[in-house]
C-alpha cells in the first residue's frame, strides 16, 4: 500500500461549530458516567493505585472551561491550571456535577467566540502548555474521553453497567 | 454565564491534513500501549468482565483502516465490519502489532483522498452505521482514545506503568 499525496494543505475536517456539537455529546455523556457512580465509590474507588474517579473530574474541569475560557481571551488569571484542583474542597456528587455543568457552559460560552485565525493560532495553556489551539482543544477532549474511559472500567469493577459509548444524547 | 450566538457556520477547526497528523499520533501512543502489556496479559486480563485488551484492538483493527478506505471508496465489500473480526484467529502480540500496522497505513493512505465534501455527506458506515463522515471518523479517533484508556487501567492493575497521555511522538 502506497501513501497518498497531500495535495491540498487546508482541506475543511470539520468547522468549530460542530466541533462544539460534538464535544457537548461527549460532556452529556461524562456526566451520565459521573451519574453512575455510588456516591462513595466516586470518591473512594481506586484500581492499581490510580486516581478516584472525582479527583480525574476535578481535573477535566478545571482544565476544560477554564481551557476555552483562556484561549479565547488569552487571559491565564483566572485560570487555576492542570495542578491546582481549584474544586479540591468538593466531596459530593451533587457538587461536583454543578461543577461539571458550569464548565460545560463555559465552553458553549467561549468556544463560539475564538476566530478560525486563532485556532491555529500557537498558544501556551495555563502559562505552560505550548502548542497549536487547535491541538490544545482537542487535547481537552481526549483527555475527558481517556478519563471517563477509565472511569467505565472503574464502574464495571463495581458491577455496574457504564452508559453507553455510542449514546451523545 | 450567557451562551454566545454563533454568527457564521464554518468556521474551519482543523483540516483534514492536520486531523490526520493527529491521529497518527494517537496511533504511536495506542501501539505503545499495546507493546506494554506482557504477551499473556495483552489476550486474558481482564476486569469486571470486560474483554481482554487485545480483543479490544481487534475492533479498533477492524474498524479504523477499514472504515477510513469504506468511507473513501464508497465500497463496504472489503471490510469485516464492526462485529466480525476478521482479526479473531490471531493469538500473538507481534501479529497483532503487525495488523495493527497496516490499519495505520491505511488510514494513512486513504484518509487524504477524502475531499472537503465528502467529509460533509451522510454516510452508512460498514452499511450499518449512518452518519455524517467527519463524525464518522470521529467515532472512529475517540473509540481509539475510549479502548487504550480501558487498557491503561488493564496495565495499572497489573502494576505496569502506562505510556505517558500526552506524548504521542
Amino acid at each position: 500500500m502506497t501513501t497518498t499525496e497531500i495535495t491540498t494543505e487546508n482541506t475543511l475536517f470539520i468547522s468549530a461549530q460542530d466541533l462544539l456539537s460534538h464535544w457537548l455529546g461527549h460532556r452529556r455523556l461524562t456526566r451520565r458516567v459521573i451519574e453512575a457512580f455510588p456516591d462513595d465509590k466516586l470518591f473512594d474507588h481506586s484500581i492499581g493505585g490510580m486516581r478516584p474517579f472525582a479527583t480525574m473530574v476535578k481535573e477535566l474541569i478545571d482544565v476544560s472551561g477554564p481551557g476555552v475560557q483562556g484561549i479565547a481571551t488569552s487571559d491565564w488569571s483566572n485560570s487555576s491550571g492542570f495542578d491546582e484542583h481549584s474544586t479540591k474542597g468538593i466531596t459530593s456528587k451533587a457538587a461536583l456535577l454543578n461543577l461539571f455543568d458550569e464548565s460545560t457552559d463555559a465552553i458553549a460560552s467561549y468556544l463560539p467566540t475564538i476566530s478560525a485565525e486563532r485556532f491555529q493560532q500557537t498558544e501556551r495553556a495555563f502559562g505552560m502548555y505550548e502548542g497549536i489551539v487547535f491541538d490544545l482543544i482537542l487535547y481537552f477532549i481526549d483527555n475527558e474521553i481517556h478519563h471517563r474511559a477509565q472511569g467505565t472500567v472503574y464502574l464495571r469493577s463495581l458491577g455496574i453497567e457504564p452508559p453507553a459509548f455510542y449514546n451523545r444524547d
